[in-house]
């Protein structure tokens, strides 16, 4: 079974506290929208989707517990909308959490504007609502998993293969089995997986403590490497394919992922191995035409000088700590994996805009 | 005044503790062949020509206080050469170490068996042997970095430059001054210098404790990345050239170094940036024709999982630490700087071999 960092049954939220990972496994009730904002704040969760999910259940989670007897239509709805706004407000910069209290917003105002709106209704509404969007999470990422397994092993033929990732794309990044992790657990599953390199991912070493976890967690036969050493490793490994995961895609399919994204699919293209990224439509900005448009966010220098707050870098030293690089779409060489399918950088916006008009007319 | 991490001169030697750096900078006193075995065995210095230099000095500080005149000349031979074999013991893969108590050995014994001969006489002579070694490493490097560094200017035209290393060729890994280092060294003393970057050279750290360190204490303006940022410091950051340094270079120019040079090259070839090996003769190995025939030493897993003694990685990963790779010398688009000049790969077997015939008609 696949490592759930999210447990959830109707009236009851657990979660894996990720800042005790990776040394120790604990998970902690989250029972109300006030636990569900602490543990966002203090990054017991992290990962946009995962956020977004442990807020929106934590809120279906106190709604279902505190019954709805006593409560007007009108005073329900504002308590969902005050909590939405609250839960936004635990890491403002999460952008699926902020996407995630406008669609619930709006739904509950509509639902209570019904003629036959009841609070029970309206409650009952609203938990499906949360619970829906965990599913379909979880579903989609199932789907990155097949898709993107499918395509590599048409891609090399008969045998198994072995695959390189960078950061954390897994269980702990979003509702569950992940996107380029995702992919993993698909070959896995499929006994088609000879081996997995994942890098530490420095400087946050989200591949040392969290993938090397999962992997160690569902026994899938993996060894960790220095960001420095995917090169060599490409040479000597017979590594068939890279997967990543975005933190965002743009039209022409240039990608944004955790910094060393860059550097491996460069790597990858001069040794003649496909590059893939693996990321939900959700993830994808057509909004904006090419890379160039996204800003770079820089993170404190603490995170390169020190381990454990220890100071291992020379006193006095400059530091450039950029969070995440920009991956030019002729690097993709593989494809994107969407839940749709894979798609050439330069098929995306033509599929994705297909997928979604298809959505509509439903 | 370049970083001095061997102090020397006639009846004194002190070597900059590296086991305390960069939070500490203790030198000790190295009195006595013993001492100077401890300071090596310990791993106090580092760095195959440093390690040799120390080795050699010791001998010759020791020799100098103890005095001569109770001694005949065949007890003092015999002391030197047991002293020497004692030497190499502290670490007997150091290569320079185990090349210097040959050549002073077989020095040692020609001297001996000289009708002028006197205890005073050649306890003088191995002095000057020890002296001369120290004074050739250092200008040597100092070759090296003029040599590298006006190799680029030439090719870069006028104005000032950026450039990228790896891993610590400096002060603390020779004699002095260092060869990658000993470029940047050079381009700051030529007011060329705009900007240099680091990277922390995972998993030792080298980059971020030792570089670093010498950076800073040369007050040369310098900014610390991950291994990881390599691409996208040289895409933003407008790098001219990048220089590291070499464990070996064979007759075909394919070099093998700290891991993550490899990548490093790579990239640099993908930006159309020139790439250069800096290293002294003494680290071409012409014996060997090809990269391949260069055995890959894989260090223990503890340093990719562990900093300073915590656990940082997932407890159960298996881990792959080649302690360096090798980079085919077509990525080598810069040159090898050595004391004799700058070189193109294919261009060295030539150059090497025509010095050294110079050197040996003398």
């Amino acid at each position: 079974m696949s490592l759930q960092a999210i447990r959830y049954r109707r009236g009851s939220l657990q979660i894996l506290n990720q800042l005790l990972l990776p040394q120790q496994s604990l998970y902690e009730e989250i029972s109300s929208v006030r636990q569900g904002w602490e543990a966002i704040r203090a990054m017991k969760v992290r990962g946009a989707p995962a956020i977004a999910i442990v807020g929106c259940l934590s809120l279906a989670v106190e709604l279902h517990n505190k019954g709805s007897s006593e409560q007007s239509v009108s005073d329900l709805e504002h308590w969902v909308l005050d909590s939405l706004s609250y839960l936004v407000s635990a890491r403002p910069t999460a952008v699926n959490m902020a996407r995630a209290a406008q669609e619930l917003g709006h739904f509950v105002r509509q639902e209570a504007k019904c003629k036959e709106a009841t609070a029970k209704r309206l409650q009952e509404s609203v938990i499906s609502w949360a619970e829906a969007m965990l599913e379909k999470d979880l579903k989609d990422n199932r789907s990155i998993g097949d898709h993107g397994a499918q395509h590599l092993l048409q891609q090399v033929g008969p045998g198994k293969v072995t695959v390189l990732t960078h950061c954390n794309t897994g269980s702990l990044a979003t509702s569950g089995y992940g996107t380029a992790l995702g992919v993993i657990r698909s070959l896995h599953a499929m006994g088609c997986l000879e081996h997995v390199y994942c890098t530490e991912t420095r400087p946050y070493n989200q591949g040392a403590r969290l993938t090397a976890y999962e992997l160690v967690y569902e026994q899938i036969p993996a060894t960790l490497i220095a960001d420095s050493m995917a090169s060599v490793t490409m040479k000597e490994k017979k590594v068939s394919a890279v997967f990543v995961g975005a933190d965002r895609v743009v039209a022409n399919g240039d990608t944004a992922n955790k910094v060393g994204t860059y550097q491996l699919a460069i790597a990858a293209k001069y040794h003649g191995i496909p590059f893939y990224v693996a990321a939900p439509s959700t993830s994808c900005d057509l909004s904006l035409k090419h890379g160039r448009q996204i800003v770079i966010e820089e993170r404190p220098s603490q995170e390169l000088t020190d381990v454990n707050g220890v100071r291992v870098a020379a006193p006095g030293i400059g530091v450039w700590n950029p969070a995440f690089d920009v991956c030019p779409h002729d690097l993709i060489t593989g494809g994107i994996v969407t839940e749709f399918g894979v798609f050439a950088p330069a098929e995306l916006q033509a599929a994705l805009t297909q997928a979604s008009n298809k959505k509509g007319t439903h």
